[in-house]
């Protein structure tokens, strides 16, 4: 007899079917055992009525796997309107303690370390598996959306011979007994690569050797980046962000609805234009409205990109919101000065809901001002050599920009820790599982 | 005006239009210069008569980016048979000096090693970007596939705690003063998922501190790794191999149909049924037919994959063969005995024109055989806690295999060297670019 999945149930009521999975939950009335049966599609309802069964499933631990075979009837009460009622159950593989987790409940009462400690059960969770489900969907989108784009998906190195794009806060490795660094982002090799391809993505992971232990900061996490040629300016990278997370949602919408039914979550819509406001009348905007002193400091806080969150929510109906122009000073080398104001850069930052998810912008193209750039920031140029080798050798105006895809999810979920859209996250604290 | 790409051109015969990209290569006759303009879809031919511009070309270095606006004209000789007369040449960004690689050739010249130290240009001559064409594709296949099968895509940490699944050759890293290893592969994790998605996949780098310098070992590359529960036996992973493999090729021929046709790849067929050999009696054919004393090694070299893959060829018309039942000895401790052979493996090698392309099989479910196994290979079941916590609370069969990306892609291409389709290869010479 071939397997059905328990959201199959329904489609077969009145045939006998074969059903594999955990004991998510075992309930023992007066007359019947109830069997929650778990599997990757969801839960059904399995009854029993054979006393030496219920004696059996007695003994048995939560998340013991089992095989049943039964008739599928129609039960209002019962999940999906349909139960079954099982002739038998085989024990595959079984459970050898009580996990460590409260599966069974609805929503689960362990707190956030317990859950993590335990991660590979607490995922087995339906509520955990939908994150994850809106996890695998979000980044399919991204991938969907710029194929269609014409972009090309490139693997780039994750081990590096310098510690280039920043200095700080790099992971040091033993590369056979010399020094090397784990990657902070494929920022450099994608630029690189829109010399071959001119429009590439990447999707994969980046390391940071991150001292902060906050709710919004991983060691490793997953970084949607791209990368496009022959850009006007930024605005052409701005439209392309616009299309990813659109792609992204769609995605989400289409791929993962019952992950985002079950989690309740409330989908954001993008508009065709999202709206964008200056870094600097930002602030105007913040100091008129809250009196705090903020014109002229070089970054966002945390709570003013709140406060700008609000405010598009407020003005323009919108989840999302562009801040553009970003002082030149708080970005990377390789930012692009705005032509008509030098001390600001031609870079944005994309805010979800009030938080930080995508940051990007137009790249500095010519030789010449990468010499200028990095001689600025008292950098070495002969440690940037390779990197600089594609510029050397002609390359257009272009921009790019990434996503952080744990946190986009961890705030489309409102997750108030980003370690809970992450399987198994790593941090200053947390090396296992 | 609006960007058109080259590969548009012979759409717009007769229309003004503008191109935009990199000089690939400059021909000055005695009445008119030819350019190669290279884009992200080509090369078209551009003709030049204005002496003024003739002579401002003769002095740009090839890889110098430009726009061109022109008209398009019906030419057999050209390539696609068009070529634009050009009105006016913009620069955009000059190359500051002639490439280190010469692009301009059918067929580079270079040898492999400096093709590498200049790996960004390198990549930009058609032939290399074909490769990386056929790469994505590739990788889009197997994802496609999968989904297709109902497999979660998972992300899974690459820094791990512990240095657990074999021990050597893994790369060492300072976490925060700590000790912690670069993943060689999402082995324990997409068995711990299974657990909770039954059917998972992952596709992203993997690390090994490989010593040997050969033309197939890569201390970075890219693996295709994929996991599913419920399964009767490992026919059922083979199963699943056949059609990720199936999908890849489809995904090569559909999506990179440009590139498979310019380095005149052969396509391999995929048949519905892969042939298949046991170990054992494979080993037997091979002392048979070559008078070696191969019977009773624990493995087979190269060469005798290259004759099982040659006896494929012969017997079946096959690329493609599987070898079943590997001694359990040279398998790791995760993998499942063969009920019936307990020395044996429920595992296999994919050979893909007589060279390893996938290892996969049937692994441990139970508790009580992982400790059996990792006490009979001497390792110490603490160290290996965070891993076996899946399989105290009921896991049910399953198994799994892993595709090296850039090894499929050099096989297909027939490149001599896994490097070749590999953009920024790392080993233990190579840190760099």
């Amino acid at each position: 007899m071939n397997r059905v999945l328990t959201d199959e149930v329904s489609e077969c009521i009145g045939a006998e079917l074969q059903l594999a999975g955990w004991i998510h939950h075992v309930r023992p009335l007066s007359q019947v055992t109830f069997v929650i049966l778990r599997d990757r599609s969801g839960v059904a309802q399995v009854v029993v009525e054979d006393m030496e069964l219920r004696e059996w499933l007695a003994g048995l631990h939560a998340e013991s796997v089992v095989e049943v075979i039964g008739i599928a009837k129609a039960e209002d009460r019962a999940p999906r309107g349909v139960e079954v009622h099982a002739s038998s159950i085989r024990l595959v593989s079984a459970s050898t303690a009580d996990p460590p987790i409260e599966l069974r409940r609805r929503v689960l009462k362990e707190q956030l370390p317990r859950l993590l400690d335990h991660a590979a059960v607490a995922v087995r969770h339906p509520s955990k598996r939908a994150i994850f489900a809106i996890s695998a969907a979000a980044v399919a989108g991204f991938r969907r959306t710029l194929d269609a784009l014409d972009f090309t998906e490139i693997n780039t190195p994750k081990i590096l011979g310098t510690a280039t794009e920043s200095g700080a806060n790099v992971f040091t490795l033993d590369y056979f007994g010399r020094p090397a660094y784990l990657a902070q982002s494929p920022q450099f090799y994608k630029q690189m690569m829109v010399g071959a391809f001119e429009r590439v993505y990447e999707t994969g992971p980046v390391f940071r050797a991150e001292p902060h232990d906050t709710a919004r900061h991983l060691a490793e996490y997953v970084s949607l980046d791209a990368e496009l040629g022959f850009i006007r300016d930024y605005g052409d990278v701005m439209t392309v962000v616009r299309h990813a997370v659109a792609g992204m949602v769609d995605e989400i919408r289409r791929e993962a609805a019952a992950a985002v039914e079950l989690l309740g979550v409330e989908m954001p819509e993008v508009p065709d234009v999202v709206p964008a406001i200056d870094f600097g009348v930002g602030q105007q905007m913040i100091e008129d409205a809250t009196g705090e002193s903020v014109v002229g400091e070089p970054d966002l806080a945390p709570a003013h990109e709140r406060w700008l969150g609000e405010w598009a929510q407020r003005e323009s109906g919108c989840d999302f919101v562009f801040v553009t122009g970003y002082p030149l000073s708080k970005r990377p080398f390789y930012t692009h000065p705005d032509p008509d104001r030098p001390d600001r850069s031609n870079s944005f930052d994309l805010l979800f809901r009030g938080l930080e998810l995508a940051t990007g912008g137009q790249r500095l193209h010519r030789l010449e001002d990468y010499l200028v750039a990095l001689q600025s920031r008292s950098l070495d140029a002969d440690a940037f050599e390779s990197y600089l080798e594609a510029f050397r050798y002609g390359m257009p105006p272009h921009g790019g920009f990434a996503i952080g895809l744990e946190r986009f999810v961890a705030r489309l979920i409102e997750a108030s820790n980003v370690r809970e859209a992450t399987l198994f996250p790593r941090d200053i604290q947390r090396l296992a599982p």
